[in-house]
């Protein structure tokens, strides 16, 4: 047993505090967690003595010394560790996924590929790891096998390196949106309709009928007296929340129950999504262009931090690649065109959906599905715009209003038009299909009612008309996105599978833990 | 209308630039909205001319001027605007609620209460609200008609105030575990376990039989192939995180199909939840007094930030009193204790359940409920004893293993004890009752595996293997606690009912939207 290495010592050694703001003249120390890992690695000092708990990564033993690499999962490199000569059995015990409390001192390591070593003079084994039945085996394993054992894969490298990508990038985000003075904001997963109509939503389950008295009402038979659902999209939640405070976000989960299974989609979801008011404009197309340069500077602006197109949790993510099957050159150009397209300072392209479809005419490609003028783009028509087009992330703007929901604008018809468009886009990316999509809001309550009656929905009914109240009662032109999370963590990851871009997924057919 | 107002221009007029940090040299100017009402306020110019997009909160009409307020929810404080003579016929057509976009000049303001108004000189009416059907009128409103006006209600005072209040904890949130090296992670929220086996998760539907084909097995008849629920609390998936990540938490809405109704309880909420691993100990009711002081550090260092205990947005939340139960001179007391409480270097006093219960029968109150060792607390006893025997928040460890969840460690027994108890605590908050809760985490699989024995689980069956599975592959000693977000929100604001802690309120037999 090690002698409890306090709080207050651990402080002293590494001058650390809770910063001003937090607590002003708080005496901060019984407040404060010993350093980690990827705080011991970036902080200066050697010669420090310091204890860690974590678990081996990995370990290489030799007649008097044995060499390890421990991990706390606070960075995506773990901490070289060097057991000398006198620990005696006790590292006999340790294999790989063994959990240690070790004490000793940081020294400048003489090895290349890191910058300082533990010299571990004290070692307690705080948890076995029996070598047979471990499931992170050393050898490559696959995603499915790990999807198996979703429970411990975080313990591999490309796994806990997206859980932080996922933390970092949601950090960023908020701190994007703080500056742009939009309030973060949770709107219910609960809901009393489908929001956007497409009879995906998960439906809670009724009341189980007891014996003595079956249910007889919706009333009775309902916990919320009503049908339930989980909620498709925030939008229109958010919506209510902007009639009031202009500026608001959330990133929250949404579910669909999709029982089409691809590498892109999940049945629960994270999206970003926001919306926020804008002055009018004679023309609601400009503000589209408006609403596209938005959503490209919080993707710029967040993922060109080089704490996350530079930082380790990427590099380890483009690195891995055993199951992978794009070869290495053709990663290496992807990574690089990634880079550029977020710190370069050339706008992102935009196009509209009837340029798109001109385009599309004009190639050569031989195409599953026929190419015509209100129809929706697929997956292929999409992947040849971004990613041989145009070669980047891209823009498609003013889609046909017959596919597209009911609270999008309608642009005034163009010169030579007969068909009526909205005003809205979808963000393409390379490998990655639709990142992001969002629309000017249909802000005048007549148009909005027609255009509800062309869906087959009816203002007047309970479930919209507080929807129609957000224009009755001072409506003002507004716009807003959303943005798959899961997707933009496997854009700037390179993950190939949106299983992988989450920690526990679930799709149709399956739910581990 | 009014001429566009670019972003550029706006760049300019305000110096304002997106960090450096955000896209390093990126040109910002087409990413950057204009300034919010907030923004405009804090700036220190006056003698600018700014465009304001907002809604009237008031307006008073004499007969060559009017005075209003404008917002745009960016702050507790709106926008003093004088519009002056010769806006002619457009001003008739504003009231309460009307949507508008202003240009004027911003001036030092003579009147009290404000340093600077806006001078309008061009107005703009983007929606209109007819004064008569408007919902949310000027006199006071009772909570139980705002909750009927959920899509409205966050244009009053109190609920917006809520609204960025819950963000502007989120964000110190983050920002305090950041500092503690904790990653951010999303748990599911649907499962395929009820965590804590109290029976009130919701269900999710099966999959409505078909016609054609009627499901003939469970894996046909559930989406997942396997019964769906919704998350009770994200501990044990957090949990598996920690074996990799060691320090991990989330913020994420949890779900409870209580039928009771109080003011403490919603059908959904949300749970801020933190696991962490720690150094060992003989005794583990040391790391439950260390642990109590992290989350005492949680709180103190998130709501003592001057931003938050000394903003308008409390300020304002505390103010709000037209239908409270609480007199002002009490009220005064409460929020005095509330800023004292986290302003303090004095720890929040530690009590043992068994203290507890001997204080309880110590007292000479009339309980309806009995006191008696191996009873939970009610919420009479909870308040009795932070209310009246502390006058604070106060930490209660050391509960009867009987009536605790099955993942709590075990206490060894000390001298004169007969009953086993476990590493944990409930933190008690005056006139909130349980804001937190937390324990230490059983990390010996013999003693877990007994434990959910004595509980009716059984560690072999599939949906529990996974638990075990935490502590046989390098387990160690953990901790952690979750604490109810809108509880939090709840007593920063002096806020007597969860409903209005968040903006769209879910319980027993009601769901708005």
């Amino acid at each position: 047993m090690i002698a409890p290495f306090t709080f207050r010592s651990c402080l002293r050694a590494h001058g650390r505090s809770i910063p001003t703001s937090y607590g002003r003249s708080l005496s901060t120390s019984r407040f404060q967690l010993p350093p980690t890992i990827r705080q011991i690695l970036s902080s200066p000092e050697v010669g420090e003595t310091v204890a860690v708990t974590g678990w081996v990564k990995s370990i290489r033993k030799q007649k008097r010394i044995a060499f390890g690499v421990l991990s706390d999962g606070s960075s995506a490199v773990g901490l070289q560790a060097v057991f000398l000569d006198g620990l005696g059995e006790r590292v006999k015990e340790i294999t790989n996924g063994t959990s240690v409390r070790v004490r000793g001192s940081i020294v400048k390591s003489p090895g290349a590929g890191q910058d300082k070593e533990l010299h571990v003079e004290e070692v307690e084994i705080l948890g076995t790891c029996p070598p047979d039945t471990y499931p992170i085996q050393k050898q490559a394993l696959t995603p499915e096998y790990l999807r198996d054992n979703t429970h411990l894969r975080a313990r591999t490298d490309a796994i806990s390196a997206m859980v932080r990508l996922r933390g970092l990038l949601m950090r960023k985000l908020d701190r994007y949106f703080e500056h742009q003075d939009f309030a973060y904001a949770h709107t219910p997963v609960l809901t009393s309709g489908d929001a956007e109509g497409g009879g995906e939503a998960f439906r809670i389950a009724s009341i189980p009928p007891s014996s003595e008295r079956p249910p007889e009402t919706e009333e009775e038979r309902e916990f919320f007296a009503r049908p339930a659902y989980l909620t498709v999209s925030h939008q229109l939640h958010l919506e209510a929340l902007s009639t009031a405070l202009t500026r608001v976000y959330t990133l929250s989960p949404c579910f669909r129950a999709e029982r089409g299974v691809t590498r892109r989609h999940l049945a629960e979801f994270w999206m970003l999504e926001a919306e926020w008011g804008v002055a009018p404009t004679h023309d609601p197309r400009t503000q589209t262009a408006a609403l596209c340069d938005f959503v490209e500077g919080v993707v710029k602006g967040v993922v060109s931090d080089p704490a996350i197109i530079y930082g380790q949790d990427v590099e380890v993510l483009w690195r891995h690649r055993e199951h992978d099957s794009v070869p290495e050159a053709e990663r290496q150009i992807r990574r690089e065109a990634l880079a550029s397209a977020v710190t370069s300072d050339a706008p992102w392209p935009k196009m509209t959906y009837s340029e798109a479809i001109r385009e599309l005419l004009k190639s050569d490609q031989k195409w599953t599905f026929p190419i015509r003028w209100g129809s929706a783009l697929q997956s292929e028509h999409e992947k040849w715009l971004c990613e041989t087009l145009v070669g980047g992330p891209l823009f498609v703007t003013d889609y046909p209003a017959v596919i597209k929901p009911f609270y999008m604008r309608a642009n005034p018809l163009a010169a030579g038009e007969e068909e009526v468009t909205v005003s809205c886009f979808d963000l393409l990316m390379p490998y990655v299909g639709e990142l992001a999509g969002g629309s000017v809001r249909e802000e005048r309550l007549d148009v909005l009612k027609a255009s509800m009656e062309s869906k087959g929905m009816n203002m007047d009914e309970e479930r919209y008309g507080w929807y129609g109240d957000l224009r009755r009662f001072g409506g003002a032109p507004h716009v807003g996105f959303g943005l798959g999370f899961e997707r933009l963590v496997g854009w700037v990851g390179g993950i190939e599978n949106v299983r992988e871009c989450v920690p526990m997924p679930r799709w149709a057919g399956r739910m581990v833990l």
